[in-house]
C-alpha cells in the first residue's frame, strides 16, 4: 500500500512509545500490530515471524527462510529493517534472544501473538516480564491518520454498495444461507479482499445479534437484519448493518424501528472530542429505555475499527477515556424484543466538530417488493 | 458434525491427560483445541469464550451472552457442559477465576490463545504458571481416530477433484492470480468450507516454495507448482501439491522432476510405526542429495495435518518421536534449482502396515495442451 497509509515513521513512534512505557523491547508476530507498524501483511504460521523493536536499538525482522521473498516484497522490505532468516532446524526464539541485550526486564508482546509463542519467548528471555504490546500500540492505532480515515471511507463506500445490492438478492422464498452466499460474493465483487462476516437474521433470528446463517426460508412480512463487513486490500475493515423487509413489516416492529433510528442518531450526535464512550453509549440507551425497550438492548453500542473489525475504543458503559479526533468506531444500537429485531450500524470517525460517517446509505427500513 | 468425529469422551480424556501432566486446569479459547474437544467451531473474538477443564471438577464454558445461542446450537451444547454467560460490563477473566479453586499452581492455555488473553488470565490467576495446553492435547490430536482419518480422506478426495480440474483452468496467457482465483472457487465448489491457501508458482516463482499469487503471465513451456488446500465443513484440512506445464517442459526440469518422484515415494515408503520423522525426512533428502540436488531442497519434508493444516508431527531432521498408526502428515519434498522448481505433496496416514495416502491423483507431470 502507499507510504502514506503505512508511513515509515511508525517504527520510530513504536520505539519511542515503548521506551516511554518502560518496555525494553516489543515483539510483533503477524497480525494487525505488525501490519500497522510495517505494512507487512504476514501470514500467521507455526514458523515464527517476528518484528523485534528494541527500545534502545535497531529493529529487526526474524523470518523463516521460506518467507524471505514475501517479507522482502512487502512494504517491510523497503523500511530498511534488517531481515534475519532462520532455517528449518534453528530455534528462532534463541535467534531473537541472542540479538537482544541480556537482562531485559519487560517486553511487550503483540496482543494476538499465539500463547505458545509467548511462552517460548518467556523461556528464551527468562526474567523478562511480558505485557500486552497493545497497551502501547493502541495509543497510536486508536487515532487514525487522514490516510487511515480515507481507507475507512473507501471500505465504507464498498460496503454501502453491497447494501444497495441487497434488495436484488434478498427475496422471500430464499434461505438465509442462499442470501448470505450472494452477499458474500458481492462483498468481494465490490472491492474487499476478504469477507469477514455476513449476518442475515430473518424473523426470530433477527432477535439474535450474532445469528449464524441458517437454512431458514425468508417469508413475506419478516424483517431481516443484514450486518456485513470485510477487509479491503488496504487492510482496513468495513462493517454496516441495515434492515430489510419483503413486503410490509408488522406494526410492533415499525414502532420500535422508529425508536431505533432516533437512538442511533442521538448516539452519533453525542460523538465529539472530549465526550466519553460511556456517554455515547448512554445517548442511544436512554432513548431506547425511555421508549420502554431498555431490556431489549443488551449489548454495547459499538467497537473501534481499523485494521481489525473490533478494536479500541469500545463504546460501552464504564469506558471514560475521552474521544479524540481520528478515533473510528461503530454506532450500532439494536432492539430485540422478538419475534424479530433490528440494529442500525454506521462506522463514524470523531472530528474536531463532531463526527463524520463512513456509511451513507440511509436508515429507513428497506421495503423489498 | 457426528458424535463419531467429535466423541463425547474427549472431555474426559483431556481432563485425565491434564491431571497426569500436573495441570490443575486447561483453558481453551476458540481454535482447533476447543473444536477438537467439543466440536464447537467458535469464532475468535475480542470477547472471551473459554472452555475451562479443571483437573478435579466439572468443565464449564464461559461465553459472551451474545454467543450463547451459537454455543447452545453447537455440538458443545449437547455435551452437558455448563454454559456460563457473561455480560458486556463483566470481567470474564474474574468469572473464570471465581469458579476455579484458589491456589492453582499450573494451568494449560490453548496454544493459539491470544497473548492478551493469556496475560489477562495470568493476572486473574496469580501464582498459576502457564504452560502450552498443546503439550497435553498434541498427544491426543496427533493420533487420528478412524472417523478423523475418514474426514481427512474426504478432504483429500475433495482437493484431488480440484487438481483434476486444474488442466481446464491453467492456460498459457493467464496470470497466476487469474488461475488462482478460479482454483479457489473450485476448492469451495468441491466441498470445502474455506480456502486456506492457493499457490500457483509459475516459472521462477515455482522456485519459491511459498510464492504469493502474482500478476505474472504463465507462458508455454513453463512448469507450474500448484499447492492448494482448504478446510472441510468437518473441520479437517486438505493439502496437496501437483505440477503442471503448458506444453513441453525444459529438459533440465524433466531430469530433476524424475528424481523428485522417486524421492517422494521413498519418503512415503519409509513411513511405518516406529520409524521417526527424521528418517522419513532423510529418505527423501538422501535421494535428492545423491542426485546432486541437495542444496535445492531446503525445507522440511512435511507437517502434521488435521484440524490445522500445520500441526504435529513435523517431518523434519531432529524429530525422533516414533510414528504411530493414525498419525497424519504431508510428504512434500521439493527441488528448486531455478529458474523453476517442483514439489510433490500427498497427505498420508501411518497404518499398522506402513501408510495410506489421502491423495490419489498420480505424480506424473501434467502436460496441458
Amino acid at each position: 500500500m502507499t507510504t502514506e497509509l503505512y508511513p515509515r515513521e511508525r517504527l520510530g513512534q513504536v520505539r519511542d512509545a515503548a521506551a516511554k512505557a518502560g518496555l525494553d523491547a516489543v515483539l510483533l508476530t503477524p497480525g494487525p500490530d505488525l501490519r500497522y507498524v510495517t505494512g507487512y501483511d504476514a501470514k500467521q504460521l507455526e514458523r515464527l515471524t517476528c518484528l523485534v523493536v528494541p527500545a534502545g536499538g535497531e529493529a529487526f525482522l526474524v523470518v523463516p527462510r521460506l518467507e524471505v521473498p514475501a517479507a522482502q516484497a512487502s512494504p517491510a522490505g523497503a523500511l530498511g529493517v534488517e531481515l534475519v532468516p532462520w532455517d528449518e532446524t534453528d530455534d528462532p526464539y534463541a535467534v531473537v534472544a541472542a540479538r537482544l541485550p541480556r537482562g531485559l526486564t519487560t517486553v511487550g508482546v503483540a496482543d494476538r501473538m499465539w500463547a505458545v509463542m509467548a511462552l517460548r519467548f518467556r523461556a528464551a528471555l527468562p526474567g523478562a516480564e511480558q505485557v500486552a504490546a497493545g497497551s502501547v500500540l493502541r495509543e497510536l492505532r486508536m487515532r487514525k491518520s487522514p490516510a487511515e480515515v480515507a481507507a475507512l471511507r473507501e471500505a465504507g463506500e464498498a460496503i454501502d454498495r453491497v447494501h444497495r445490492r441487497v434488495p436484488d438478492i434478498l427475496k422471500a422464498g430464499r434461505t438465509e444461507r442462499e442470501v448470505g452466499r450472494d452477499i458474500a460474493d458481492a462483498i468481494t465483487a465490490e472491492g474487499h479482499a476478504q469477507v469477514d462476516f455476513v449476518i442475515v437474521g430473518s424473523g426470530p433470528n433477527g432477535a439474535n445479534p450474532h445469528a449464524e446463517l441458517s437454512d431458514r426460508v425468508i417469508r413475506p412480512g419478516e424483517p431481516v437484519v443484514v450486518d456485513i463487513g470485510g477487509t479491503m486490500p488496504s487492510g482496513y475493515c468495513s462493517d454496516s448493518t441495515r434492515n430489510y423487509c419483503v413486503g410490509e413489516p408488522p406494526a410492533d416492529y415499525q414502532a420500535y424501528y422508529e425508536v431505533l433510528v432516533v437512538a442511533q442518531r442521538a448516539s452519533r450526535e453525542a460523538v465529539r472530542p472530549g465526550a466519553t464512550p460511556a456517554t455515547v453509549d448512554a445517548a442511544a440507551r436512554d432513548v431506547i429505555t425511555d421508549a420502554g425497550y431498555g431490556e431489549h438492548f443488551f449489548h454495547r453500542t459499538g467497537h473501534g475499527i481499523g485494521l481489525e473489525s473490533h478494536e479500541d475504543p469500545y463504546i460501552v458503559a464504564g469506558n471514560l477515556e475521552p474521544l479524540e479526533p481520528g478515533m473510528a468506531f461503530s454506532i450500532e444500537p439494536g432492539i430485540y424484543p422478538g419475534p424479530h429485531g433490528a440494529r442500525i450500524e454506521d462506522i463514524v470517525v470523531c472530528t474536531e466538530e463532531g463526527h463524520t460517517s463512513m456509511n451513507l446509505t440511509d436508515h429507513t427500513l428497506k421495503i423489498i417488493d
